[in-house]
């Protein structure tokens, strides 16, 4: 495809431009800082018309933005003064949290409202999040035409496909032409005055039962002449995504076929609507940071959260991770009288610990990466597992040597130095071998390999880097 | 937008599947076992013509998923025997380590083959990260017209907006209207053969200087009536994406917008390129991965990588740990003494040092998260690093009480539950604020906030433990 003015398109696409190969650049491209703070002021100095004007012609998603910018009574205060001059689409664009204070603030008619004016898959995501009773009272008051709508996304799996998908699919049957589909475009747009702003990338051809027979992007039916027929132009070896499938599993499909949208089909393989990728972006985006959140000991992203309810749900974690290192102390404690003859056990415990658990928790993090792409499989298991081992070993060996030397320097004594450098290269051998083995263990068991593998993990090399070094301490020092 | 059998459209999308709302199902999506296992066993008995069987009918991506399920001997065995049965694509999809030892074993002639077909954008990927005396030889031996757009792509920015472009763009006149772009666009399909595999999404609206002034989706476009001017339709709140704009801040706009596509512009506002979803997609994931890699202490995703790169690129980090390792045992060393009168402090220390590890680290998650998806900037970062001092200090009390039960309860001391109460107290209110204020103040400095953030963390962590809690056992139980 090319630009109309063919002769200078080059020319103009590069002659005047010239840029040294240096770094990128990092320009602003969020919401402007002068304009929150302007929100700020007008919120603090109780000028309710200006922080309306500010607000007003903002896009939704920098409003959001701005919302979740503000403290939890700036965002109280905001959203009682101007939440009516807010688009509706900026209800789905704020972060969990922030959205259950918003639907207290505005109340549940508003909410009603507000939900009745969203495309399908925004509104179902909106309102799977709601209270019992809340999701009762906003769903009565929709009118029962999306209503039932949203009552059949609801009806889908969480986290499946049916929940991502859009409902309205523009379909055609297979012994229509290029010209008849551009018509009944043009017709039925004419008719139906709304559907302009409904965006699409493909069109999907079906049989007489429904079912997606192929897929042609509407860049190809541009580009081809009026009498072809559909089914000359289609894309047969398009992906069927069954309603049901696991979210995730759709977003590694979108991401290694590089879709950008598919056909999603129930169980007697009709069509029942159509995933596209920009509902797959927000997938991909919730699993990394799933999984960041969850390496870090952390439940959910509570930065929003108030302060009392980021403490609770932090709590957990942290008594697990006190139960551990209870575990590991009371391994020390076994050690009392070796520790009481030779101190320098006591100076020195804390490095075997903490070299395991570092060095484990890499491999772990590779694991854990690698087994949520998916190249991490029953395949390779054994093999990078005895990568690790290795892996392990080799820099076991090496820190071996640094920290001998370092500790036969610094308490002068040779045997010391024996002690520390076997102890590291046996708890890094198995923080090597462990930080691999736990997660893909975890995964085989069904459980999410980010969630629970780090404190495993740690309890090995905190319980093995104490337990060995002070056996070997008390064997070749007392 | 709808099907053309309007009447049982709704019923044939819903009406006949029912499903339990239950768990969504994980399927398996990606390359079957039973493939991989057969071109394995076709390896291994030296069934060459198998292997090319088994590899020629399988999707790029599948392809190159296989080779990358592969031990290092296997994936050179396959390249050598099936690589000209493989697409073009193929090696677009490979891993970068994976990627260059299929360079070094296909040769740099076949290299040029490939690069020579594949897209613009792929192909400038793929020679970007070829060796200097690699990229000519490769360069030198692509077609003239490749060569130059190949060229003009590398002359951007290393991750920048000019890198992720494709440069064919369809544009048009302001004056023209829709059947005027419709009928351009398919008697320019017409002429040059190629161009229907070619699939875009928009369709961009010039001024004479080439500089775009408005977008329409294709989707627009094909209902609309012919007569119907460009310039009535399309959006002009499109956003322009600089053509030196950092490729994390392109995520994020398409991120914030739900993007599908964009116009990249020159340094004159005039069009030089569109970018598409599908290579924000990639970005996005690389960003993510990035966080993930360096949040666990490592530079790279070694998953591919031969045991003895592995070790080396682990050991700068691992090196650096064992400094703060050894500075920490410094601290303890200060105290021998006390230790030497109370043991008891010795087998209590670690958990000191580990809960407010923990706790640090759970807050510099959250803020390195929130930095890297611009929620946390200069506006609320106070605010959050108070809100962190807060957290801190009611879990630091609540463990205070539980630890220091199980202190006195252990060693029938109230007086070391009271020693290991306080220490746990102002480790955690600490390790709240320097999690947080960390990722900020790096963020500030132009660091990379996952870099060093963990590493100076639990230095921070550690030292403050040990001092703590011996300093105070020193002054309370001596």
């Amino acid at each position: 495809m090319t630009d109309p003015n063919q002769e200078d398109r080059r020319p103009l696409a590069f002659g005047s431009v010239e840029f040294p190969n240096t770094k990128a650049k990092k320009t602003h491209v969020g919401i402007p800082p002068d304009t929150v703070n302007a929100v700020i002021e007008a919120l603090g100095t109780g000028q309710d018309q200006r922080v309306r004007e500010l607000m007003a012609p903002l896009h939704f998603a920098d409003a959001a933005d701005l919302l979740e910018f503000l403290s939890a009574d700036g965002r109280r205060q905001l959203l009682e003064i101007a939440h009516d001059v807010l688009e509706p689409e900026f209800y789905a664009e704020l972060d969990e949290t922030v959205r259950d204070e918003a639907v207290d603030i505005i109340g549940l008619d508003a909410v009603a409202e507000t939900v009745a004016e969203l495309d399908i898959d925004d509104a179902v995501e909106f309102v799977e999040e709601l209270e019992a009773y809340e999701k009762k009272h906003v769903l009565d008051a929709i009118p029962a035409a999306d209503r039932t709508l949203i009552e059949q996304g609801l009806s889908y799996p969480e986290d499946s496909a049916g929940r991502l998908m859009q409902c309205d699919v523009m379909t055609v049957p297979e012994f229509w032409s290029v010209g008849e589909t551009i018509d009944y475009m043009r017709t039925n747009a004419a008719r139906t005055d709304t559907e302009l702003t409904n965006i699409f990338y493909d069109i999907v051809v079906v049989d007489p039962k429904h079912k997606p027979i192929g897929a042609i992007p509407l860049s190809m039916l541009l580009q081809s002449k009026r009498p072809v027929l559909v089914t000359k132009i289609m894309h047969q070896e398009m992906r069927l995504i069954p309603v049901d499938m696991d979210q995730e599993e759709v977003a590694f499909l979108f991401r290694q076929r590089d879709l950008v949208s598919a056909p999603v089909v129930g169980s007697h393989g009709r069509l029942v609507g159509m995933i596209t990728i920009d509902d797959v972006v927000d997938v991909i985006d919730e699993e990394a940071e799933d999984d960041i959140l969850l390496l870090g000991g952390l439940q959910e992203d509570d930065l929003y959260a108030a302060a009392i309810d980021t403490t609770k749900s932090r709590f957990t974690w942290l008594f697990v991770n006190l139960m551990t290192a209870i575990l590991a102390s009371a391994v020390i404690g076994f050690f009392q009288s070796t520790i009481e003859h030779v101190v320098a056990l006591a100076v020195l415990m804390p490095i075997v610990a903490s070299m395991g658990g570092n060095a484990g928790t890499q491999t772990l993090t590779v694991a854990v990466r690698a087994l949520a792409t998916k190249e991490l499989t029953s395949t390779n298991a054994l093999r990078q597992i005895g990568k690790e081992f290795l892996v392990g070993g080799i820099n076991g060996i090496l820190f071996a040597f640094l920290m001998g030397g370092v500790a036969w320097l610094w308490f002068s004594s040779p045997k010391l130095g024996l002690v520390i450098g076997l102890a590291m290269i046996i708890n890094m051998l198995i923080a090597g071998v462990t930080g691999a083995a736990i997660p893909i263990f975890l995964e085989r068991k069904g459980v999410d390999p980010a969630l629970a593998s780090s404190v495993f993990l740690t309890t090995v090399t905190d319980v093995v880097g104490f337990f060995v070094f002070l056996g070997l301490g008390a064997m070749i020092l007392l």
